[in-house]
Parts: structure tokens; C-alpha cells; sequence
């Protein structure tokens, strides 16, 4: 049996990869305690003061994950329904290895004001709230403005799990080629949520020299087709060039590859690379590059992509738990660049290859 | 230690009486078939037909309890955050004795619109929605408007589960008294959510000499302040009478009191009542009349009260579970007064007396 029918098997037989448990073995004693008559004391004394529903209910260790499947991993905009069984999975992996209570939120709307609004409404429930798989730059808005108007933590998977597992990863890797961050060439190519949140963290951590790219090329001060968030990254970059894929891979030492765009990065771009030469081809399941190929070209020293069937995997899918973990236990609100980087060196710490598999084994323990 | 501390303490050691578990081992084989890449085929399947996430998703078996806190049970409007304690208490019942995962979604908005607006756009998530502890008459329009845009069942327990429990119980009483539904006065205390959830459901069950009280009276057509749901309960009942408690009670066969109002009904009262008098006090924590002192009265055959620790409890407490298992079960869309009236006979069938946790045992084998 093949992946596809046996994921729609397994799918099938589980009806839902969670489920809701009790904590707590009712009897009649019990019952009295947390339900009618007793229950009263806990809902007063969270009236009185609200900060104690941290204190009687499930919100500290509860997070909503709120997705639109306007940006679902490899599919595009499939909508709020097809979103779930991917919430269910992540919502899955939040417990199972961050000990979290995660709960699926798909939603029939796609408007932006709309999703806020009901993030307001229903966030008093949880202790943090993860944005999914919700398109660009609709998620960037929706996480600036919930971020102000919630005293809880937003975090934006495909923006902060993804900037934290490549920076880990980049650490590690300039090590092994003996390079410092602040003295190569990186090239960004996507510029969507998780290319945006790789190079804003990049250039906090250090990284001078930095080429964005989106569908239109390099993300230039000079060009007038940007948002506001391709803008803010053409300020920080500070690209001086224009330019296509094939310019700005000149003499790079590192590229990240996070563009949806199978196999765009070639065997002759890549040897226009420098020596030593780095290569993340993230994008899922099909990479900008496969790892046979690029291994081609003398330059390359390392190839790693998202995928767990090569190794060098750099996969944000299994480090969102311990980072909400972490956010959680914190006691976390803001969620910048700071505490980003802090948890990438920790990361990287962690392990001494890049096949982040071992990095959960290691922070699992 | 007392009930209210020991309450407060166990509130706070547990911090949520629900927790998320998942429901299957991961490991990387399993891991690729719930998680990308396989999950996109579910997806994907979802995508090109929505009623896939019955098939592929928890979503069928996953039920929504929508609150605003603006009318917790004992305490009037505490808001939100108050209410998550009794959601969360629900939803440890609706699982541990229907099997039903249930999910607190505790509101800040209080407004009718924005609540309509906001379950619409979750409702995707689940297999049907319960609403409860949102004041009257709003509550009423939320169930109504939902129900007719929603394709998945809305049930209100404060209306729908204790209309099942009260007629359950009237059945059996009536029985014990040699009287016929159809021939009894019947005396409803309180035109909230209960009060009108249970005169309808007696009126379809065949009661025919009905008189409903809210604060200002009997409910009577010749009244000119009812909102279209009191004015509803007036056509049904077609009070003659205009008048009081005082005035109502009378030669009534039947009291349920579902008022709120602790002690209003005196002994003089009672003693007002025909012979064989059946008394269900209901209100909780404080019944209309406590049972010792209804006793006093000689033409009371049977007084029931809500309380756990007095002999016939009349309570929905324990049995919106089943109905929910059993609405789920046959996938039933419309939850209308047939409904119910089956229900209700099936449950008093269960018993042969009025404690509601026998009908639960039996319910469950």
C-alpha cells in the first residue's frame, strides 16, 4: 500500500488523531466538587479576579491553533475544513512531545477583521494562540494586531518555529565550514511567512549580508511593487542590487530555500556559489533542489532539506512543542526576536549535526 | 474542610478537569501518514468534498459548548472567563458518560450578532453545538438563528435537556398518582430558558391546562409586555387567568418551579393545590420549597427537588450526555419537540422512580 491511501486509511480508522479525557475520575463526591454546587466558587473567584482562571481552569496550559487553510502546507487555499486534519496532527504533536492541550480552530471565514474579532472573542480560553497556515501577508497583519490586543502570547509557526529551526541549523552549519554569520552571503528565496520571519531573525542575529527573493526577483529598496512586509525586509537587507535568482546566487555561502518551487535552484546556479558553499532546500515535499544533485557540484559542503527520507533534516515540524513549551513556562507575552534567537542557540546547542530529530531527543529528556 | 474550600482546592489542583490526549503512538512511519506528507491526502479529499471531514476528522463526534457567561447557573451574568470552570465540568460529563468530546468555548462578546457570527464560523469544527448559560430571551434567538444556518444540530441544554428530564420525570410521577397528562393542571414557575423549554415539550407531549408565571405573573395573552418567545408560551397555554402564584395555584396537579427564587413557595400555597399534588422544586441550589416542609402539607404526594442530597432528583445534569450520544448516533440534525418527547419516554421507561442517577446506570450497561 502506498503513503496516500495508507494516510487516508489511517485517517479513516482514527476518526481524530485527539481527544478530549477527563483529568479526573468522577463520583458523586466529585461531581459536587467540580460541577454543581462546587464549580460556583471556582467561577466566583475567577469573576472577582481574572487572572485566576490560570489558577482553576485549563487556560494556562491550553492553546488554540487558528488556521483559514488559506496557505496549506503544499496545497494552497483548500479552506477552513481541509485545514483540520492538519491541525488535529499538529495539535497531536503539541501534546506528545510539549505536553500541551491544543485545540483546532478551523474557520469558514477568510476575512481578515473577521479572524481577529473571533481570536478576541475566544482567546479568555487559552494561554497562547498558534496562527496556521494562514496566507501572506494576511498572517503577518492578523499576528501584529492580535500580538497588541491579547495580554497572551501569538505564535506564528510558519514565521517563528520556521526562523528558529534555520537559525539553529545555519549555526551548527557554519561551524563545520568555519564561517562567521556576520561575514557571508545569504539568499533567501520566498518571501512569504516563513522567509520573512528567517530573515528578520538572521538579521538579528548578525547576518550583514542578506538577498531576499520573491516571484518578482530580489526584494529591492528600488522596486515599487512591495507591501509593507516585503518593504521592512528590503530596509534591513539593504539590497544595493536588483536582480533575478541567477544574480543573486553569486558568491553566495548559504542558501535557504523556502519558495514552494520545485527544483528552481540548478546545478549552474549552484556552482556560481562560493566554496563551501551551504544549501537548504526547505520547501516540502518537493525542495528547491534534491540532495543527489547539488552533491554534484564541488562547492557544496552541505545540503539539508525538510524532508525525514534524507538526512540533514531542518523541519520545524517537531520543534513548535518545545518552543510554546518554553513560551508557556515562561511565562512569555511577546514573542520577538530576542527570545527567538535565544531559543535557536539553544537549539543548536542542543545537537551537534543538523538532523533535528536528535535535537527533540535532546530536549526531551 | 467544607464544600466551597475543598472545591477551590481541587479547582486548583487539577488547573482543568479536561485534558487533550492523542489518540494514536507516533512514530516516524506514523508520523509521515498524520502529518505531512500523508495528511495532505485527507486534506485534500476534505477539500473536494466537505462532508469528508466526517470521515477523515474528530469532527463527528465533537461538540462545541458555547457560553458567554451571561447567566451561569446559580450566579446571573459573571461573563466568560467565569464560565469556563462549569464548561470545563460539562465537558468532563459529556465524555466520561457519552463519549463526546466537548469543547468550552467561553465568549468575551455578550452580543447576540457577533455570537452568531462567531459560532458560524467555527462550526466547521465539530458535529454539533451546545449553548448554555446565555440569558434568556437571547439565548432563544442565538438557538433559533443557528439552527436554521447551521447544518449541524444546536442544542441548549438549559431548554432542551431540562424540558427531557421534567417530562421524564412527570411521566413517572403521574403514573404513581393515577393521573393523565392531559387532564392535570399544571403550574410552571419561571419563563426563562427551563420554563419555556418545558412548557413546549409538555404542550406537544399533550398537557393541556397549563399556566406559566414569570416575575410579573402568569403569562397570559392578555398581557402587553411578552417578547415574541413569552408571547409564544401564552398562545400554547392560552392562560384565561391573569393573576399571581397565589392565583395560579389553585387546584393545580402539578408545581414545577424553575424560577430561581429560593422559599417562594409557601405552605399555604401547597395547600392550595389538589389532592396527590406532585411538587418538582427545582431551582438549585435553593429549591422553590424544601421537601421536609412540603411534606407538612398533606395533599402532596410527590416533591422532587435538582439537589443530589434529597430523594428525587430531577436533574439534567446527568443526562445531557446521553442525549447528545443519542443525537450524534442518529445523526440528527433538527432537535424539535418530537425529539425530545421520545427521549423523555425512553428515559422514564429506564426508571421506575424519580432519582435520575438510577436512569443514568441504566442508561449505561
Amino acid at each position: 500500500m502506498n503513503l496516500k491511501k495508507a494516510a487516508l486509511k489511517l485517517h479513516e480508522k482514527l476518526k481524530g488523531k485527539i481527544e478530549i479525557k477527563p483529568k479526573i475520575k468522577v463520583n458523586k463526591n466529585i461531581l459536587s466538587l467540580i460541577y454543581t454546587p462546587g464549580v460556583a466558587q471556582a467561577s466566583l473567584s475567577i469573576f472577582k479576579n481574572k487572572k485566576n482562571s490560570y489558577k482553576y481552569t485549563w487556560k494556562s496550559n491550553n492553546l488554540a491553533i487558528i488556521s483559514d487553510g488559506s496557505r496549506l502546507l503544499e496545497l494552497g487555499n483548500k479552506g477552513g475544513e481541509a485545514a483540520i486534519p492538519v491541525m488535529e496532527g499538529k495539535a497531536l504533536l503539541y501534546k506528545e512531545y510539549g505536553d500541551i492541550n491544543a485545540i483546532p480552530i478551523c474557520l469558514k471565514t477568510q476575512e481578515k477583521w473577521e479572524i481577529i474579532n473571533l481570536v478576541e472573542n475566544i482567546a479568555l480560553n487559552f494561554g497562547a494562540i498558534n496562527i496556521e497556515d494562514i496566507e501572506a501577508p494576511k498572517c503577518f497583519e492578523i499576528v501584529d494586531d492580535l500580538s497588541k490586543k491579547l495580554s497572551i502570547p501569538v505564535f506564528h509557526d510558519d514565521q517563528h518555529g520556521t526562523a528558529v529551526v534555520v537559525l539553529a541549523a545555519l549555526i551548527n552549519s557554519l561551524k563545520l565550514v568555519k564561517k562567521k554569520l556576520d561575514k557571508v552571503k545569504i539568499v533567501v528565496l520566498g518571501a512569504g511567512a516563513a522567509g520573512y520571519g528567517i530573515t528578520k531573525l538572521l538579521n538579528y542575529a548578525g547576518a550583514k549580508n542578506i538577498l531576499v527573493l520573491d516571484s518578482q526577483g530580489i526584494v529591492s529598496p528600488k522596486r515599487y511593487d512591495l507591501n509593507m512586509y516585503k518593504l521592512y525586509l528590503a530596509k534591513i537587507t539593504d539590497a544595493s542590487e536588483e536582480g533575478t535568482l541567477k544574480d543573486a546566487i553569486k558568491n553566495a555561502d548559504v542558501f535557504i530555500g523556502v519558495s514552494g518551487q520545485e527544483n528552481i535552484l540548478s546545478l549552474n546556479l549552484v556552482k556560481k556559489m562560493n566554496n563551501d558553499a551551504i544549501i537548504f532546500a526547505l520547501s516540502n515535499p518537493n525542495p528547491e533542489i534534491l540532495p543527489n544533485k547539488a552533491r554534484k557540484s564541488k562547492n557544496v559542503k552541505i545540503i539539508a532539506t525538510g524532508r525525514g527520507d534524507f538526512n540533514n533534516q531542518v523541519n520545524n515540524a517537531l520543534v513548535f512543542p518545545f518552543i510554546m513549551r518554553y513560551i508557556l513556562d515562561k511565562k512569555i507575552i511577546n514573542i520577538n526576536e530576542k527570545l527567538l534567537y535565544d531559543f535557536a542557540k539553544k537549539l543548536a546547542k542542543e545537537t551537534k549535526n543538523l538532523n533535528f530529530n536528535h535535537i527533540i531527543k535532546g530536549l526531551i529528556k
